[in-house]
């Protein structure tokens, strides 16, 4: 299980992939494919979450990973490239955007 | 403390705002306090996560909500309102995006 909260020692990519909703499936199958085979055996892995928007137009990656540096080294791992590279042909488009959580609010 | 599963009883809302860098702390402000003092009250309300990207030209809110009923129906509360306007004033775009968790991977 995923947790969020405001620990400093984790930072959060949050990639969205505008897709023909004709190819949301395929993207969604790729991505989860990639994460369990070999992006979650890196280091630095925290978390991967791939959602699928209501319309399929759009799947949200919400990654967390221990550093900035262990995400860079990611990007540029051999082994994670192609799964990337079939993502990015797949996909009309991606926004990875690189953040920090400065707040949370919960039900208890 | 947040969390994430694919528990088929929350639905995620991302919001991706897209603001000038001068404006990004007051927009993360506003956000912070229309959570607290208004949008967690509200029925079905589950989390809201407020993210500063590294550059301070983007906020995400990852938010969760029971239902996208009860999701719908904050948007038009009338308290919420202000809120709204005020966040879509600072911002210079919001993307919200209305999604179901299909994958998720942690490190365990």
């Amino acid at each position: 299980m995923t947790t969020i909260d405001t620990n400093p020692n984790v930072m959060t990519l949050t990639n969205v992939f505008r897709v023909d909703p004709s190819h949301c499936d395929e993207l969604v199958a790729l991505l989860t494919t990639a994460t369990t085979d070999t992006i979650a055996d890196l280091p630095g892995f925290v978390s991967a979450n791939i959602h699928r928007s209501d319309d399929n137009s759009t799947v949200v990656n919400y990654a967390q990973w221990t550093s900035r540096t262990d995400y860079q080294a990611m990007l540029e791992n051999p082994a994670v490239q192609p799964h990337l590279q079939e993502a990015a042909e797949v996909a009309e488009s991606f926004d990875p955007i690189i953040a920090t959580v400065v707040h949370s609010t919960s039900r208890t």
